[in-house]
């Protein structure tokens, strides 16, 4: 029999046994052991673990992994909790991906829609419909066009909205403008009138949507924020939405979560703040990509492909 | 030379403005008077009225009238405004059904994605995810199978939703299951997450969404009304509301509207209330549409097809 995966990170008892549950259905050749349950012997004999957020302490004392597979699409605390070159597998699940595109079209439509303003002249007690604007007027730019952003196109193509792109490295993407790089970075900003943050954390991104970019988009322009927290200033975003140039910010990710009690953004009329909800891991689904990933260990003995840890995703 | 074409019922000079630029550029080969500008003689000649929200004095001076074109789909206004039997031709305009169409898809997603909670949760200061439901797991029924309501539909299989529907008379449409007749209102309104109003106001549907439709929903379940106010009886509303029985109404259309500042929906946070602003009349759109059927007239001497009067649509 194989040695045992370890699951380690669980957010309490009660995630650790839905998760033991649904892997156990999606796995049931293997055993997956949680890491306060097993003996320091069998710690030691572990080469694969499953996790979600786990403690810097604990990876420590899984001194022989081979690799590491990641239940979110977002690495970065993986990377810095793991104290030597290991490949770190990123959940890349088509149901993570259709959830996090619907999001990107809901709140799309609540920007588009003016659904916020209509909020607040309600609470105004104020009747003033807004003109329409088409989709078809509307440019949505994707800031990340990795298998996220490429879902979220496809979306909103769908929907009748102008698409355009930026990844650091050249992608095509049908039927939307593709830009790559740095340089490309302005141009891109300058066309959209919402712009939907979906690349990965890392030191290259960190502070990305500065008051820099944000003064390249258009005069009232809105921002999404489907990422990770420290993406976007959030200092710098605050002066742009105070100054009028940015409309409305639709947050889900924070530098800090839950956003703590004092943060500004929780009253700030411009803001919408949501609790990490856009694009939640569909268990069920993961567990078969995870599955999926260590059958063809056990039968490669090859790790799948891990992150480029330089790059960071 | 054919008699003038009459324009009446626009909300004032600027509208009217508009809409005669729109109409001339659609149909440059008809001359279209606004009601105010005819003199009587050309008043008696006139055959075909193009209406906003004419004043009834104002069609009692169009004694030769032959056919009306409205520049909206809900005409209920117009047949108690005509005092003599006369077609009335609704606008069926496809930028107008898309237009609704993306409305009923924006507030299904504002509803199944919980943006009401959220938004209440932000006010509060509460960070609190509520578990995701999937479209593939939420039934959003369809009260009314028009143009509106098919488009609706394809829109909502498009991203995922189960859809039913209901109308008066047997309608079939791909995909979903489509009931007809008062006997069925039951069993469709005992499958929706949310009931999506698209019914024209007649003396059949005033009231019609009652405390009695309304318990007979889903527990939990939301509406939306896209339609007419008098559709759904607002007492009865508040109430399904107030017990818990209906978790949120998204509601765009009042008995009287702008709604009066006294009206208790205003406040009342299970409800959200939008200025009519769902499915707007596109005028390039829908001045096509009009020169379109000006031109079968003018060739066949026939009338467009005018609603049932008897029937209200």
């Amino acid at each position: 029999m194989a040695e045992a995966i370890v699951l380690i990170g669980c957010k309490g008892q009660t995630q650790e046994a839905e998760y033991l549950d649904v892997l156990a259905t999606a796995m049931p050749e293997e055993r997956i052991v949680p890491f306060r349950l097993m003996e320091q012997a069998e710690r030691d004999a572990t080469q694969v673990a499953i996790v979600a957020n786990p403690d810097p302490a604990e990876v420590a004392a899984l001194p022989n992994l081979v690799w590491v597979q990641s239940l979110w699409a977002g690495v970065e605390r993986l990377v810095s909790a793991f104290d030597r070159p290991l490949p770190i597998v990123r959940l890349v699940d088509r149901e993570m991906a259709r959830t996090m595109a619907e999001a990107v079209l809901a709140w799309t439509y609540y920007l588009q829609r003016d659904m916020p303003a209509y909020a607040r002249q309600q609470r105004a007690g104020l009747w003033r419909p807004h003109p329409y604007r088409k989709p078809a007027d509307t440019t949505v730019g994707l800031l990340g066009l990795g298998a996220l952003g490429i879902a979220a196109a496809e979306r909103l193509l769908g929907a009748g909205f102008r698409v355009t792109g930026w990844s650091r490295s050249p992608k095509s993407v049908p039927g939307i403008e593709a830009l790559h790089g740095m340089e490309a970075l302005p141009t891109m900003l300058g066309r959209c009138d919402i712009l939907v943050c979906l690349v990965p954390l890392t030191p290259d991104t960190r502070g990305l949507v500065n008051a820099e970019r944000l003064a390249a988009l258009k005069p009232g322009a809105s921002l999404i924020n489907f990422a990770r927290g420290p993406i976007v200033a959030t200092a710098d975003l605050i002066a742009a939405l105070d100054s009028g140039h940015l409309a409305h910010a639709v947050l889900d990710v924070f530098e800090v979560e839950p956003l703590p009690a004092e943060s500004p953004l929780w009253s700030h009329p411009g803001v919408t703040v949501l609790p990490h909800i856009s694009g939640p891991t569909d268990m069920p689904s993961a567990a078969g990509t995870v599955a999926d990933n260590l059958r063809v260990y056990r039968r490669t003995g090859q790790p799948p492909q891990g992150i480029d840890t330089a790059r960071g995703y």
